[in-house]
């Protein structure tokens, strides 16, 4: 999408194939600032401390990850090495196993002379892949938005999203955003609301900055306030990513998505998910059981980064000496709350008849 | 309560009734500074700029102001306008327009020389009675706590709350709190959940340094958190306050309660109110309908104050320049989410006819 008007990726390979280049998404939106990733310790760093975070983003930037390695050696113990250790950096995003997975099983059966190529090759499919598949939910999650705007003559249509499942958590476009942005283009009137979301402030620092760039307009609020405006009839529907959904529909995303769930319910409000197929995680059944759920740093909830008014980025602590704090980054909204999943494929019930056919015809 | 072994209270009265002092909260919890109220417009801007909040707290101080405004003027005319520009101060709390109306209901009708001293002397009441009421609902609020304890064979009792309706919120005590104070003086083990509770912080910053003070155990998460801490058992019990009741038991408080509410009761967690009986508004019965929420400054979603680790206090900027930021500092909890209200006289259910008996008894 746009940045100051120009288009930008997340991610691209150096021409010479010798790094990966990423947004250090962490000083969003204070700066926009390039890194340059030349091995495999560099990605997982990457990937561990979110310079690039949401799920197809995780996934893209290890398989990259993966030819670095390939740059160096590609015996097979040390791919499947590299990929261990990208695997380790995130927990709980099942892109990133699958994209891992994907490089594997390409390369593992090749002589060893292809590999470096076929390296290459594969991660820059699987971007482009993203792209393409982000673009069809985007266009499959249109006519949702089309239809609440034909119901309300001109009124904007109140889209709510937690956290950032926008081009930034992507390679391009974005998954939640999508829609958005196939709408927007298509002159429907919209306002989003944009959860900020804590503890790391997704929502307030980065998909209120790509809303901003692409000129959608949209309101920043705090995570608490979702229930309030949707009792108030201020929120038409909910759009949200996902990190990873079991066979069954349960939806592990960002934590708090859970509570937007149960209030959209409770106010009669469509509460859709936006989820590229790869997402879909078949082994898991019961989303609340099994799905693990990765506890960052407390440091994440007793201090937070900002601007000063002099410009400055600095942290502060905002929980006194001696408090402890708890941070469960995930939680997992029960397949019963979510209206229904909007995939590249189209958009299907969370239940697992509907989801078992979804992996029939792709 | 306590702050480093030493009891204090959030307000008292200069000797020489030529002031009121209070704790300025905004620089909670990184330091504690008392401020010197000299005159209507002095407890008018704390009340309005949050040097002091919490519903009964608010009340109280505005009844100070109604004794200040007696030292200087006692005709009529000027109490009553002096209570007009403290009602205007905060628009929720119904606590403050009781305090007001309890202040003139009382001094209007003396001779003119008597109501100085009057004046002081309500104020003193109102003050006195909050610490009273206080201690009641601890008293009732700690058998809930000690019927969790007694399944629970030891381990701690996880209760969660949201914003602060501690001491800090009241005179002294708190409401959510009293009964978390009683059962930690009664030896009930006890964990608390403390919702940081955005915009303000309220939580984090309030709630974790008041227990803090008092030696109760406790962990600060984002307002995220709570639902997926409810899925997975950690929570035993909610206790929050409020800042206005209906007559059929809605339940206005910080925004967010709502939230916390649904997912207690999608989880079968008891989800309890402590409520002053001058909390309960009966005039009002529809309180989703019916009760104004206020719509506090954006700069309070896009700024957010901190120590830095210099140990200096700053305030930064979170969300991208040029993004809206909405702040509605309330929502209405539906009676139907309620398990009880904890009041002065005992525990009772968020319905109309348990609270029309609540009134026939007080």
């Amino acid at each position: 999408m746009r940045v100051d008007g120009r288009p930008l990726r997340t991610l691209w390979p150096t021409p010479a194939r010798d790094a990966l280049q990423v947004i250090d998404q962490r000083l969003l939106p204070h700066r926009l600032q390039v890194e340059h990733l030349a091995d495999v310790a560099a990605v997982q760093r990457a990937i561990r401390d979110m310079w690039v975070r949401g799920a197809p983003l995780i996934g893209a930037t290890a398989a990259y990850g993966i030819a670095l390695q390939a740059n160096v050696d590609v015996r097979d113990g040390a791919l499947r090495d590299a990929a261990a250790r990208l695997k380790a950096a995130r927990p709980t995003a099942v892109n990133l196993a699958w994209a891992l997975e994907r490089m594997l099983a390409r390369l593992l059966p090749l002589p060893s002379r292809q590999r470096r190529e076929a390296a290459w090759a594969e991660a820059g499919s699987i971007a482009e892949e993203d792209v393409a598949v982000n673009v069809a939910i985007g266009r499959h999650g249109l006519p949702l938005l089309q239809a609440v705007a034909a119901r309300k003559c001109g009124a904007p249509v109140n889209v709510l999203t937690h956290c950032n499942a926008g081009w930034l958590a992507t390679v391009d476009w974005g998954t939640a955003t999508a829609p958005i942005y196939h709408a927007h283009a298509a002159g429907v009137p919209l306002h989003v609301w944009v959860d900020e979301t804590r503890p790391r402030n997704q929502g307030a620092s980065l998909t209120a900055w790509e809303l901003g760039h692409e000129g959608v307009p949209h309101t920043v609020i705090a995570d608490n306030a979702g229930g309030h405006l949707m009792q108030h009839g201020l929120v038409d529907l909910v759009i949200v990513g996902c990190d990873r959904v079991s066979a069954s529909g349960d939806v592990c995303n960002k934590i708090g998505t859970y509570l937007k769930a149960l209030a959209a319910r409770d106010n009669g409000i469509p509460f859709y998910v936006a989820m590229p197929t790869s997402t879909l995680d078949r082994a898991l059944r019961d989303g609340l059981a099994e799905i693990p759920i990765e506890e960052r740093s407390a440091r994440e909830v007793t201090h937070i980064a900002g601007r000063t008014a002099a410009g400055e980025v600095v942290e502060v602590q905002l929980v006194p000496d001696g408090s402890a704090a708890a941070n469960p980054a995930f939680d997992v909204t029960p397949a019963r709350l979510v209206t229904g999943l909007i995939t590249e494929h189209g958009v299907v019930a969370a239940r697992e008849d509907a989801l078992r056919r979804l992996g029939a015809s792709a």
